[in-house]
C-alpha cells in the first residue's frame, strides 16, 4: 500500500481545504495517508498527523472551511531544510509526497524530488495548485483566485452604493486588494460594474507603473460626472518614475499594505476632496460569504483528479486547469510538469487584457459563478456638472 | 391627497433601501410623493425629486441594494439650516416628512416639526429606524444592524480560520468593527463561535476601559493554547486611564480607525509576536453577501407600516420593533414617540449583555437569520503548551 503524505503551504483561500477533501476522498481507501501539519515546517519538524479514520473524516468535514486545515503558514525552505524534510519521509517511509500551494511550493517539491534522488530515495511528488493571486503557470487559472475575485467585484460594487450615498461628506474612496505583482485581482474589482457612474472609475494594476496625472485626470472627471470616485489599486502597485509621492514616513520604513494610504492622501490634497483608503484585507481570500460555485467545485474536483493520479504513478507534475475553446466555459484538468510551471515564473495579467478589461471580464465571467447581482442606475436625475 | 417627502439620512446600511420601498409601495397610490435626494442637505437645498410612476420604480428596483439610493449624506443641520428646511417643504405644499435614520435623525424631525409650527405651518413628521451601530433607543433593535453584525460574525470565523493555517508566520490579529460608543456589533464578533480555539479570544467594547494586563494575559492565555490570537476592537475602544499607550503620532494627531493599529503595536512589542490590525471597513455596512434575511425582512416591514401610519395620521413617531416574550422570536411593530427616542440617547451594549455574552448570543441569533455555518474543531491533535 502507498504511503501518501499531504500538505498545504502559503496563504490559504476559502477553498484549498476543498481540493484537500477532494485528493483525501479518492486515494483514501487505496493508500495510507500521513497529513503534513504546518506546510515546510511540518515536514522538517515531523508535525505529521497519521490518518486514521477519525483524522480523515476531520480532513473531510473541512471541505467547505476556509484556511488551510492543516496549517499552511510559511517557512525558509533552504537548502540544508529541504535535506531535513527528506530525511523526514525517508525515515516515516512515505513514497508519494503531494503538496497544495503556489508556485513556491511548485519549486519546493522538486527540489524535495531532486534532493530524495541525492540521498538515494525514490520520492513520487505532486502538486494541486492554489492561490488568491492567480500568479501561478502552466494553468488557466488557479483554485481560490475566482472565490476571491468574486468577493472583490461584488464588494466593490457594493461600495460604490455606499460611496454615492454619503459623496456630500465623503468623494473618494481608494479600495487596495491582493494581488502583489500580478493584477488579476485588483483588475477583477470592475468584473460586476453595469453602469459608467458605478465604481470602479480607475484601476491601478502593478505590471503598469501608476502615473499622477493619468490617475488625477481620472479622479476628476469621475467627480465631475458623477459626484465621487472609487480608484481601486492592487497592493503591488509603484509610482512611475519620477512621480514617486514624497511621504513623512517614521524612519523612512515602508509601511506593508500602504499604497492605498498613499494614494488617497494624494488624491485628497491634489483636489481638496475627502478620501478614505480601504485594504480589502484577509478576507478576500477567506470570504465564505462570496464563494463562486465553480471555484469550490474545481478545486474539489482537482484534488480528486490529483489522487487518481498518484495512484496511476504520475510524477512531478502540477495538476492544472485547461479551458476548451467554446462558447460555453467548459474545463478539463491536464498535468503540467513542474519544470514547466517553475520555468513560466510569476504569472502576470497579460497585455491583452490589461488593454481590453472587456476581454479580461469575459475570461473571468464563468470562474466567478452566477448570481452576478443587477442594480438600478444609481440616480435617477442627470447629476450637475461642477468645476472641481 | 396627502403630499408626502421621504428621505435618508447618515451612513446607509445594507437593507436601508428595502425600508424605504416598503414604505413607498405601501403609500405610493394614496399619497403624491416627492424624494429627497442628499439627506438634510436635499431639504435645505431643495433637492425634491417628483414621485413619477417611473422615479417610483426606480425607488422600488432598489430594495435590495445596499447604499441609500435617496444619497443620505451628513451636513450640519442647525438651526438655520431647519428653517430653511422648513420653508422648502412649505413651499412645495408638504404635507408630511420621513425621514430614514438613527438617533440625529430622530431629533432633527422633531427640530422640523417645532420649526413648522413656529411658522405656522401644520407638518407631520416620522421616523423610520435604521442604524448599523444598534445605538437608536425606543426599539428593540434597528435594521441594518443585524446584517452588519452577520458579516462581523461570519468574517471573524473565517478570519480564525485563516489565522490558525499561518500561525507560524503570523500570531495575533486585531479586528477593527464599528460601532463608535456602542458595543453591539464588536460583541457579535463572537456570535458564531463553536469551540474554546476558535477566535475572538477577546472583545474590546466601548462600553469599558480597555485594561492593558488583562488584554495582554488573555492574548497569551490563546498564543499558549492555540498558537494564535484574534482580538476584536470596537472602534470606539478607549485605554483605561493610566494605562494609555504612547505613540510617536505625527504632530499627536489621532488617526481615524486607529486604535486597533494601536492595539496590535502593543502587542507586538509586549509578547514578541507578530500582529497585524485590520479595519473591517466600510463594507460592514454594506456587505451584501452576508444580509441576514430577517433584518432584510423587517426592514421592508417596518417601511410598510410606516405608510400605513402615515396614512392614519401619526405623527411625531419613529416605526419601531418590539420583541414579545416567547420561546421563539416573534417580532411586533409598534410607534414610540420621538421624544422618548431622544431621551433615550445613544442605546450602549447592556450590563447585563457585557458580563454575559451568552445571554448577549441568544437575543442576536434569530436576528442573524438562519444559515450559521459549523465547522469542525481547528485542530486534531492536543496543541502542545509552551511558554511565551
Amino acid at each position: 500500500m502507498k504511503h501518501v503524505a499531504v500538505g498545504q503551504a502559503g496563504g490559504p483561500t476559502a477553498v484549498i481545504n476543498a481540493t484537500l477533501a477532494g485528493f483525501v476522498e479518492s486515494v483514501k481507501e487505496q493508500c495510507q495517508l500521513t497529513f503534513v501539519e504546518g506546510g515546510y515546517q511540518g515536514l522538517v519538524e515531523e508535525n505529521f498527523l497519521y490518518g486514521d479514520s477519525e483524522v480523515i473524516d476531520w480532513v473531510l468535514d473541512n471541505q467547505s472551511v476556509p484556511g488551510a486545515c492543516l496549517q499552511s503558514g510559511r517557512y525558509p525552505f533552504h537548502d540544508e531544510a529541504i535535506a531535513e524534510a527528506v530525511r523526514s519521509l525517508k525515515k516515516h517511509q512515505i513514497d508519494t509526497l503531494v503538496f497544495i500551494g503556489g508556485n513556491g511550493t511548485m519549486e519546493a517539491l522538486l527540489k524535495v524530488k531532486k534532493e530524495a534522488e541525492c540521498q538515494g530515495y525514490f520520492l513520487q511528488v505532486l502538486g494541486l495548485p492554489k492561490t488568491v493571486d492567480n500568479d501561478l503557470g502552466g494553468t488557466d487559472h488557479a483554485p481560490g483566485f475566482a472565490s476571491a475575485a468574486r468577493s472583490i467585484a461584488q464588494t466593490t460594487k457594493d461600495l460604490s452604493r455606499d460611496l454615492y450615498s454619503m459623496k456630500n461628506f465623503e468623494q473618494v474612496r481608494v479600495l487596495e486588494t491582493m494581488g502583489r505583482n500580478a493584477g488579476w485581482l485588483a483588475a477583477a474589482a470592475g468584473a460586476w460594474r453595469e453602469y459608467e457612474e458605478e465604481g470602479p472609475h480607475y484601476i491601478a494594476l502593478p505590471e503598469q507603473p501608476l502615473n499622477k496625472d493619468t490617475l488625477l485626470r481620472t479622479v476628476k472627471e469621475a467627480l465631475s460626472s458623477y459626484g465621487y470616485a472609487i480608484v481601486v489599486v492592487s497592493e503591488g502597485v509603484q509610482w512611475e518614475q519620477g512621480s514617486q509621492i514624497e511621504l513623512n514616513q517614521v524612519d523612512g520604513r515602508s509601511i506593508l499594505g500602504g499604497i492605498s494610504k498613499e494614494i488617497s492622501e494624494f488624491i485628497s490634497e491634489e483636489l481638496n476632496v475627502n478620501t478614505r483608503a480601504e485594504l480589502l484585507g484577509m478576507n478576500q481570500r477567506a470570504d465564505t460569504s462570496a464563494l463562486s460555485p465553480i471555484d469550490t467545485y474545481e478545486a474539489y474536483q482537482l484534488g480528486r483528479e490529483g489522487g487518481r493520479w498518484v495512484l496511476e504513478g504520475y510524477d512531478e507534475v502540477m495538476v492544472a486547469v485547461g479551458r476548451e475553446a467554446s462558447n460555453y466555459y467548459t474545463m478539463e484538468i491536464r498535468p503540467v510538469k513542474l519544470e514547466k510551471v517553475i520555468a513560466e515564473g510569476e504569472r502576470l495579467l497579460p497585455a491583452q487584457f490589461i488593454t481590453n478589461l472587456k476581454a479580461y471580464y469575459q475570461w473571468l465571467t464563468p470562474l466567478l459563478g452566477g448570481d452576478r447581482p443587477s442594480y438600478p442606475p444609481l440616480s435617477k436625475r442627470r447629476v450637475e456638472y461642477s468645476e472641481h
